[in-house]
């Protein structure tokens, strides 16, 4: 049985438009470098009661959930206390994150806002940031990251060692200049006959190219042989319709 | 009661990290401009229960569901036969969506996998596809659109005359080279004061820069009288700390 992933990215700046998250798509290529499934993904804004059920929810239907956002020193960030109450357990300074962030301000600077990075639920354990040190944190199978990306970043490959690896999957794209309609009958019964893999259509267009409609045809597997042999039964099905396919790096 | 709405973006394509999802982000624009409140968002992978759940979920908690992706040709694209389940009606050509498309096609080339594209939910009605003719569909409180960035926004144009008008959100964006950890006490406090508003706080870090650290501090809310006051106490505030605030658009 596959790993199974999902996210839930916290906070008002994605659902109002201010901000694109980018969270998502990082943490989905590092999930499958890692070969864990990422199956859902959830957005909800700065809402305790929407924060615990979503991830209520997810936690209980996947093997592990991400989280990003909602972790700094301002009113607005309410992640750790809705952790806690998602997991009905209690709140406080934790001692090894109080200690970091006292050392990282002068004297008179470490404000009680600031002393809110260090309120861990209890039982979790610290997630490293070595960019700007306020710490994510773990519990259950549930990790907390923040949501500046170069720190959730920093904060994943903290978290790395501790994961799991599934089996890798291997993916193969092939691009060809034929509109995926055209490919779709023999899609379909390639498909059929290779029900190991999945393979996926992603048609784009090209404005100004002599053959502006074309596909990428992924072949996702986790047998690299049986990935190779569809992908290598797709290309004959391309140039049987009289498209060129050509491999890319995806 | 403001207006709310969920988006559900369908595609393994998301979730395995091949493609940054940007659509969410563009509806979300959207929706901010027409004064309906986007509360949630979530991605799942080309699998019809996943799907019917979601969209069961999101339909059931808000005014109105966007979907994007799945509704192309291929053997992958099961969008339209997903939503037919969740609604519990049946599914099959659209006279009109059939006639439509069957004029795109050179004779012979409307094949069995391109007719795919016309079978819609009973009890929907069509939305309208100016960039390459494959409608959309709406049915219930749910539009179902196409994955394909420039086809999704050329369908949100299509339905916007009929969505709804909620009353305009003001946000004003203060930015200020000061960490928000230092801000943080006084924000809270102003936040205990104006209640009407939201107040969120967006740290940045500008390598290079003298003031590395800052914040965006974004006062969001739909009295722009009330906004403007709670602005103005805002840029108060971040004077007496010593910083320079500067209003920047959003």
């Amino acid at each position: 049985m596959a790993i199974q992933a999902a996210i839930l990215v916290i906070g008002d700046e994605i659902l109002s438009g201010r901000t694109q998250d980018t969270n998502t798509h990082y943490i989905a290529r590092f999930l499958t470098a890692l070969g864990i499934d990422l199956r859902e993904a959830r957005v909800v804004g700065d809402v305790e009661d929407e924060i615990v059920a979503g991830l209520n929810a997810l936690r209980a239907s996947y093997d592990f959930v991400f989280t990003t956002g909602g972790i700094g020193p301002t009113h607005d960030d309410i992640t750790a206390d809705a952790v806690a109450r998602a997991f009905d357990v209690g709140i406080g300074y934790h001692p090894e994150a109080y200690a970091l962030l006292e050392a990282r301000y002068p004297p008179g600077e470490f404000n009680d806002m600031r002393k809110r990075m260090a309120r861990i639920p209890h039982g979790a354990t610290l997630v490293a940031n070595s960019v700007s040190g306020a710490p994510g944190f773990h519990i259950g199978n549930v990790y907390v990251m923040a949501g500046v990306p170069m720190v959730m970043r920093a904060m994943l490959e903290a978290i790395a060692p501790e994961l799991p690896r599934g089996a890798p999957v291997t993916a193969v794209t092939v691009e060809a200049a034929i509109p995926e309609g055209a490919i779709a009958p023999g899609l379909a019964a390639l498909q059929k006959e290779h029900k190991e893999v999945a393979i996926g259509s992603y048609p784009f267009y090209r404005e100004g190219s002599a053959a502006p409609f074309g596909a990428q045809l992924v072949v996702r597997g986790r047998d690299g042989a049986v990935v190779e042999a569809a992908a290598v039964a797709l290309e004959a099905l391309l140039t049987s319709l009289g498209a060129a396919p050509q491999r890319i790096k995806s």
